[in-house]
């Protein structure tokens, strides 16, 4: 194993104390062998506090030698792009399995990774990248291969969820809630890749690029992130029967070839399963052409949701089947060609767009033009009465399907208005 | 394949549709040969309707013609004991993989028909025989590998399912959502099989088998249908938060190797993700002792879900992966003893009972100490106002964790005394 964080040790663990219900299931002994770590000596001391001295002996800060010991497996769970990529191909090379709980070196690099245990003829697993204890990759790759797959819609950031669902439910500020979320440790010191929406990037891309079998990169996903969200669009949504949730789609409309991607805060009706994922929950809804609506609810990170997707892989790969699987499923992204995927303006949806106007006659006439001249239709109106201390008042608009692009180029008309202060908010309808 | 009806039909459908994509998927050409039917005439008249015009040269109604032609896996959608298990173990004893949607044949006979295919070096696929869509079996036996399972919650039936979600939402009484469920096609014409809880039984039987590593029959789980539940009592748990569904338990309580079953109308939290699946869906909520709660959602049956599911089972035979999991994961229930399980009477929960009381004074007292003689202890008490025409009021009790055998017995207990009209209501609390 490299790396004995907070995965690791759970990882660790697991294997020690169901050892015997392994053997049960699988007919294999399955034993952690060497723990590759950057400090032996802190490893030593995380190991004796988690209650596996066993384990202080395994401990090497030498790759050459931890590449040289007897291993079918390896298992990363330190994380990073560098050097656990190189770790990962000389164990590949010398033809190991490999799982991995990485998302953002598969996010990066996995079509390379994934040609490589090809080329050398083992399996590379990754169930723990994405939605930590759901087993959704086993699900989009195994379980509902008999669909062709028409959308995917995940929470896959557990912090940003936290937030937004305390924004929700407690009316919030986007700094308050960031401000506990850090304080309870369900946010990194520092918190950009979560709240940016990258984190959710990487995964939907990993996740994307098997359910459409088809190749694609976290840099090609646009994200919109939570952080310049404004607790009155919360407040306001919820007036319209809106839970706000940082949802990563990948979708395939009727008659399309590309894949529609974004990450983006959305408002989704609140009688909407995925509506009811709160906290640091994570969630994925899958749409196929056969099944109809499918919905995969756990834990998206922590100690033990992540170690069962590791052991989880591990055991497949004892078994035999994953490696099959591997060699048999033809969804990894080193298949396939990179995707073309649908441009940001030409996303379809329903909208959601806040203006702060002039409470004068006239202004609503000037916003029904600016949207009608572009062809996108009004699904309701809401003036709001002025803040305190604020002569404009704001105004809400949801529409019927639209494209991005329309929807932007008509807000930023509408921004261009005298009676218009500040910079409209737009944010899609589920 | 043997069957051609509404399953049938959407898994030819499939095939035919999704070639190419299958094809793309696993290397392989995955063709319907030979279809086994009990009337020709009839099954070329459903093909033609359905647009498969091809598909009416296939079909034959004699077993041994359909057993002599080529075939490397045995799809049955027919259902039923016999004559379809005959069919299903010749295709075994000639080494043909097997998937199967048939839910009863495995609750009864299931351990034979597993070992059958061990002996012949083939495999069982079963994931359309529990949960239609949802690709739970394959979560149990694969994702979930790594945890030792620590409960099951399964809403498994969705024409219970939807005459509940009537009765909860709309006020209905049951047989009102009874007959308008059989209108609409979601109730057979006999509903017993689905109403009593029987074939939500089945499909625990199943599940729990796999879940726990041991050997459960369908006949093994106790079963308390929903068709004596009054409006009243759904009416009283929707005042104290609670959604009634009818929940399939099996749970393993910590220091306990048996398994506690069942299968019952139980009251749910309102906030809890369980009480939120409504209609004809079906969940499935499994707790891990690494990965903690999951659940999964999706369409309980259906042409489009269920031939989703076995298409599923088959392209993961033809990979190769499926025959691996199955000769390498030890889980299925002819490998383990039969299961001691716990007795209906130490099954441990919370409990909601609903009595009719004289409205007179001492009877709260006497209601009070038939519990707390029995070591029952109360949490609520609510007297509510008589009914029409009653002089009788309708008291509810919702207690601590107790046993069944110990709150029936109170029950009964207070069945017995001059106060009390009719038997008490028994029900669970999630």
């Amino acid at each position: 194993m490299i790396g004995y964080g907070t995965v690791g040790r759970g990882v660790a663990g697991l294997l020690h104390e169901h050892a015997e219900l392994y053997t049960q299931r699988t007919g294999h002994q399955v034993q952690l062998g060497r723990v590759l770590v950057r400090d032996v000596a802190k490893a030593r001391v995380a190991a004796a506090q988690a209650g596996d001295p066993e384990a202080a002996t395994r401990f090497t800060d030498d790759p050459a030698e931890f590449a040289a010991a007897p291993a079918q497996v390896v298992i990363e769970v330190a994380g990073g792009l560098d050097p656990v990529d190189g770790w990962i191909r000389q164990a590949l090379q010398a033809q190991r399995h490999v799982v991995t709980a990485n998302k953002a070196l598969l996010a990066a690099r996995g079509p390379e990774l994934f040609a490589l245990a090809r080329t050398h003829g083992v399996s590379l697993a990754f169930e723990a990248s994405c939605g930590g204890g759901i087993p959704c990759v086993t699900a989009l790759t195994a379980g509902l291969m008999g669909n062709r797959i028409t959308g995917l819609y995940g929470i896959l950031n557990g912090t940003c969820n936290y937030i937004l669902t305390e924004m929700t439910q407690r009316g919030k500020s986007y700094a308050q809630a960031l401000a506990e979320a850090k304080d309870k440790g369900y946010a990194e010191a520092d918190e950009t890749l979560d709240v940016s929406g990258a984190d959710a990037g990487q995964k939907l891309a990993v996740l994307a690029s098997l359910a459409y079998g088809v190749n694609i990169t976290g840099d090609q996903v646009p994200c919109w992130g939570i952080d310049t969200l404004e607790q009155m669009d919360v407040a306001f949504g919820a007036e319209l029967g809106y839970d706000v949730k940082l949802i990563a789609s990948a979708e395939r409309w009727p008659g399309h070839e590309p894949v529609g991607l974004s990450v983006a805060p959305c408002f989704i009706p609140r009688d909407q399963p995925l509506a009811q994922i709160h906290g640091s929950l994570n969630a994925l809804a899958v749409e196929g052409d056969a099944v109809g609506p499918t919905l995969f609810v756990g834990a998206g990170a922590g100690q033990g949701p992540t170690a069962s997707a590791v052991v989880g892989d591990l055991l497949n790969i004892v078994t035999g089947s994953y490696p099959a699987h591997f060699a048999g499923m033809r969804l990894t992204p080193d298949l396939h060609p990179p995707a073309e995927h649908v441009a940001e303006a030409d996303l379809e949806g329903r909208w959601y767009l806040r203006l702060s106007a002039q409470d004068q006659p006239g202004v609503m006439a000037q916003i029904t033009d600016a949207l009608g001249s572009r062809g996108i239709s009004v699904s309701a109106l809401l003036q709001h009465p002025p803040r305190d201390g604020e002569t404009a008042v704001p105004v809400v608009v949801t529409t019927h399907r639209a494209t991005r692009g329309n929807v932007q180029a008509a807000a930023d008309a509408i921004a261009g208005l005298d009676v218009i202060t500040g910079p409209p908010v737009v944010l899609r309808i589920l």
